[in-house]
């Protein structure tokens, strides 16, 4: 290769853009893909969960919102909902030592209603992936059971435990 | 008035629709307006205070938004950017008792950046609504100062206590 050419190569390179994280691309996790917009989708409501200090924002894509911002007494969710929880390291604000504010970013993961695909986990696809690079936590549906597992406990509400917060 | 007049006034009663806060009047506080769509911004982060038992969740608008997720050390909050606080009681989570979770609501909250017409507030206009029913805290700019009071303590990054998650 003649040395113009190493140089065309190398600015090249240095000229390639930086890809954002909507132009990456992310492995799919359980066979689910990762939505695309995440980080704009509306909000639903937001938890801390003390037996493991990590705090959290629950968002949905505009199914999801449709249907937490019913005014209906239990959350009907339809098909093609996606919650979506992304979730943080508990840290403390400076500013206000009083408060508890999202340290590191720990996983973003969320729920697919489809009752027919996902029969065998209450209607729901679920998927994780870990930090901010968005690593796919696991690689087929059999690793959804261990998400269902834990999700037993809201087997009262579709196996959804966020109540949609009251908004004004 | 006759009977038929009666029935005629009774049913449009009936058959007024339901306002949604959309289109509801919301009276300004301290001479701001309520942003309208704000339930629809874009997250900037949560935090729980346990001061005072309450978890917000902090949006923006679009401005606030561009301001919080640019990868500057420090974020640049250009005049108009608007942050907002949505303020619930903490609450259990039935379904699992570790968690935390939004209760009854409290307030909505903002801050609208302008250094020259804010000048006497560290260059912020601040705003408080309670309840769901959106009822307007303060009546003019003096009752900001008391706002701005607070705010001191996060002088260093320009009166605002919110510090934008990290986002994937």
């Amino acid at each position: 290769m003649k040395k113009s050419s190493h140089l065309l190569l190398l600015s090249a390179l240095i000229c390639l853009p930086q890809l954002s994280h909507a132009e990456k691309t992310i492995a799919p996790a359980n066979d689910i893909e990762y939505p695309k917009n995440l980080t704009n989708w509306r909000v639903i409501g937001t938890s801390i969960r003390n037996d493991n200090n990590t705090l959290r924002v629950i968002l949905g894509n505009a199914l999801a919102i449709k249907a937490a911002r019913a005014e209906t007494k239990k959350t009907n969710w339809p098909k093609g909902a996606i919650l979506a929880k992304l979730v943080w390291k508990n840290d403390i604000l400076p500013t206000w030592q009083a408060a508890t504010v999202p340290g590191n970013f720990v996983h973003a993961e969320i729920m697919v209603r489809d009752a027919k695909k996902y029969a065998t986990t209450g209607g729901w696809g679920f998927a994780r992936w870990t930090g901010l690079e968005l690593t796919p936590h696991g690689k087929d549906s059999s690793s959804a059971q261990a998400c269902f597992h834990c999700h037993q406990a809201a087997s009262g509400t579709d196996y959804v435990f966020t109540q949609p917060a009251k908004l004004p």
